[in-house]
């Protein structure tokens, strides 16, 4: 295998003879470049021979590459014959890199050549004209491709064949027509501030470590807050490794702050505790309980209106219910944009409950947070500044790459008290700095990655006003999906109304179905309708968009829309899609 | 700011005219190129045109750049003059690149200018004469740059300058003398897998969004298990966000195991647990119980030998104690390196004790878990295989880039179990593919980062070999340091003997304090000795090593060694560092 863009300068043979005017190889044109001024000679030399070692390769999009090759040879004979020029990552191994002596210009050739792989991959992601998907099943998979590890290395080669395979089977969360999941898209700024995330390789616990994303993850949680709506942007805040922990960790606090003694003491000295969310909210509140030692009888689901909000007034019975059972309702998790309809919780009403019954609110923001940016959409989470935590996911609704969620908590310290262990060797309090700034205390993990940085740059790139558009073009999408399917034949909207948030969920209904009565049959035949279109969208690789029940209501799609670089032409390619896969059923 | 590398090409001006045997201008110098064959004329010219309206810089390393200006110029024109070719990020946003129409040009470009920006971190991290740290205090730093975020975007110029500055102040964690942490080194290989998976952009979720991760997630799983030793690699296992939470998840897991119906009924339905673990094991077992509902009071702390390893004699007395009061031991958490000594717990007799009384046996291998791919050293973790879980963090010892720690457990299911909820909109039943892939559920997170795909690619180019001899590199580099400070005078040692991992533990003492009795006055001084001595270390940059103080040990020098970057020179270095920073102390 050649490396991608390998045949970049095509030259014949390297023979070392020529006419200079008439280059046809690498030495006769390095002749030339000899004569002329300001080091380019050497430097084209390099390059020349870098590449024209290199087998020619066709096909593909065939992105700059052996930049590497001209920079690190320093070379300075005449004329330049630069044998350290050529690249083999046959005869090259990880060994051969970066830290080893002489390691300086393989690494830099070999990352350059990722690079390029990398590079084609972006290109295509964005390619309507590419699948987003090479669907093979999983034992196909398994057998299509040695992925095993042994005992002896590979060469260079090889490794960048993994690389280029990889992402050959890899989803393009990118493409436009990719409608799959919460998260989809692929920001270019937020992609090179992860390349370096990675490069820096570091991690959160103290400032001796690192000292600029400690203080970026302090901005950027500031930053947050104020958005919130807490004075000043007071507060506390952490970035955990998705949702479902950030919602962990607000039941954990909520938790402490209530019977601090569980700490020590552990579940057996406090009573029992009750925590309140609706049915329609994520399945995370139910983990948390089952790992806290809460329990998932302990978490009440709180019935939804048709369009999926929590209705307050049985919020208010269940806890007292609750109280009158002689149990401790200890917190109210509120969603700001739930995962299947895409629904808001009235979280004034809530926040007026949780005051009155003195309970932790906690807002469910991961999917919702995001229409804080915008001034159209905020309306929706008016009352998120009443909570005393927030779970807000900006890799969700904000297009940052994977993993970026925050928790934010209205008290400050609290996170700190109710998770600290002051472990002597990492939180040294004799340290030359100022220590409020070693904020890995306050984790439940030890070390953490860095997940600030590509929201920060992002956000420098974008303004409070791009993520605003971004968030503005989405929701009209949704609504233009909406106007178009539901009042077109073969659909069927699961709840009536404009959706608040991307979410739009309906029922395909193929023409063979259109004309049966409204009864069971017609519901299991119905159910088994998205499951054959999904399939058949994978096995095409056209497009990708989730389906599930949900309650009573059988398989339906739920597309979101949190890809920028979806158009409404892509809409109406979904629309056809569905209609072209799922007619015959 | 001119990007890195521009004037790598450097022409004095573009003025259309001069001599092509002579030339001092790129169009000069584009009119010889035309005459030659292989389509190089083009692409040199637009090579040239492209960098001749760069603005000249100098300093620094210059890796190659440039490369997406000459490829993704397509202009045909003889001769060329490519207006296209010249990228002005000052005029340039993030709305200008993919998925913007005519977007791919700017987003080479600007990839292309970012991954130099990296590619100098990189050749300046493993360079000696470079500083490990920059070092700034905190208030310093906040002020010393703009980081905050504002309404309005910032240009593509501005954001290569963060993109610079953050690196700037960066800790290079690869550096050859950073000896600060468990986590060091920079690995090239792990490093583009970073950057694949970071342009993958995925979740680990469903086999639907990630084919191969999910599948390389059970082929490196089990690869590791079969290394334990359990039969035939069988098992369970997840790559989880740190060692601290994979520790957790075995609580939980063991736990459940024994009661599962904590699942439901949480801790309230169950007797008082206890946990047992050393006094010197990671902090991460108490933040555990603490979060799981199990309390601190109930993590109790088994006696260590003078070389911190737990005393089995010890463990069986407390186990018995705790059965005595009516508690029920569930969980044993060896550790195989412990943090601070690198000791190894005696995994055989614990085994035998957990055994016996049919406590879950967990092994904290986070730390030690990588001297099982030597020959040479596996032997201390003897035992291991006879665990219910292992924790074990390919970040630290195997020197993948952060993070990448593997929770294995011995039974198989048992995971899927304690943490399954069945989200129909994820984990759909009515799938097309086999869905034993989708193995989001058994995890706590929803989302969760891929974090196996370095570990593998490293896996392939290193081979099991590979990272057998990165390890007994650095603990013959240990064994060296020991070997030269045991005797050198103005060392003490912590504890007696060749250390067991790459943890050497040693006060240095200043010549002042030599010549004290050792009576309490001198160990508030030499308590103070490290301390400053790190100061130091840290705000000349010239290297890094952590202190602690353990028990009624005071602060002392923790040296680890995990980089392959690091040399017998670099060992000396440090030692004589160390000394010319604390002689006057």
């Amino acid at each position: 295998m050649a490396s991608p863009g390998s045949g970049f300068w095509s030259f014949a043979s390297e023979d070392g003879s020529g006419d200079p005017e008439n280059p046809g190889t690498a030495r006769a044109w390095c002749q030339v470049a000899q004569r002329f001024t300001g080091g380019i000679g050497n430097k084209l030399c390099a390059l020349l021979y870098g590449d024209a070692e290199k087998p020619a390769e066709s096909g593909g999009i065939q992105p700059p590459r052996a930049a590497s090759r001209k920079a690190t040879c320093a070379c300075n004979q005449k004329p330049c014959s630069c044998p350290k020029a050529g690249i083999n990552y046959a005869f090259l191994h990880a060994t051969d890199l970066l830290p080893a002596c002489d390691g300086e210009r393989p690494t830099l050739a070999f990352l350059q050549d990722v690079m390029d792989i990398l590079l084609q991959y972006v290109v295509k992601s964005f390619d309507r004209s590419t699948k987003v998907i090479d669907f093979h099943y999983p034992n196909e998979l398994l057998q299509e491709y040695n992925w095993g590890l042994a005992d002896q290395p590979q060469n260079l080669e090889e490794i960048l064949m993994h690389c280029q395979t990889t992402l050959k089977y890899a989803i393009k969360t990118g493409h436009p027509r990719y409608f799959n999941q919460l998260s989809t898209g692929l920001d270019m700024v937020g992609l090179a501030a992860d390349w370096l995330t990675s490069t820096a390789n570091t991690n959160m616990f103290t400032y001796e470590i690192a000292p600029v994303f400690v203080l970026l993850e302090y901005v950027t949680l500031k930053k947050m807050r104020e958005i919130i709506g807490w004075p000043g942007g007071s507060g506390d805040g952490i970035f955990s490794p998705g949702g479902a922990i950030s919602n962990m960790y607000a039941m954990l606090i909520a938790r402490f702050k209530m019977f601090p003694e569980v700490k020590e003491k552990g579940m057996a000295a406090v009573p029992r505790l009750i925590a309140f969310t609706s049915e329609h909210s994520h399945f995370s509140l139910k983990k948390g309980a089952a790992a806290l030692g809460i329990g998932t009888d302990s978490v009440i689901l709180i019935k939804c209106d048709e369009r999926g909000k929590m209705i307050p007034s049985d919020l208010e019975r269940r806890i007292l219910e609750a109280k009158q059972k002689g149990f401790v309702p200890f917190l109210v998790s509120a969603t700001a944009g739930t995962t299947v309809y895409g629904a808001f919780d009235p979280l004034l009403a809530v926040a007026d409950i949780c005051k009155k019954y003195k309970v932790w609110m906690h807002v469910d923001a991961a999917w919702g947070g995001g229409l804080l940016m915008s001034r159209k959409h905020k309306w929706k989470l008016s009352g998120v500044e009443r909570a005393n935590s927030v779970t807000w996911n900006p890799h969700k609704m904000m297009g940052v790459p994977l993993q970026c969620s925050a928790l934010l908590v209205r008290e400050e310290g609290l996170m700190q008290s109710c998770n600290q262990m002051q472990a002597s060797y990492l939180f040294q309090q004799d340290k030359h700095y100022d220590l409020s700034y070693d904020t890995g205390d306050k984790a439940l993990q030890c070390g953490r990655h860095v997940d600030v940085f590509k929201l920060w740059l992002m956000w420098r790139a974008k303004g409070t006003t791009g993520f605003e558009a971004h968030i503005d073009k989405c929701l009209e999408l949704a609504e233009y999906l909406y106007n178009t399917i539901k009042n077109r034949e073969g659909y069927e909207m699961v709840f009536d109304g404009k959706p608040q948030h991307t979410n739009v969920c309906f029922w395909y209904v193929p023409p063979s179905l259109r004309v049966l009565d409204n009864n069971e049959e017609r519901m299991s035949r119905l159910s088994k309708v998205a499951p054959v279109i999904k399939a058949r969208m994978m096995e095409y690789g056209t497009t990708m968009v989730s389906y599930q029940p949900l309650g009573d209501k059988v398989n339906f799609f739920r597309v979101v829309i949190s890809n920028p670089a979806a158009t409404h032409q892509d809409i109406d390619f979904l629309i056809e899609e569905i209609e072209r896969l799922g007619q015959d059923l």
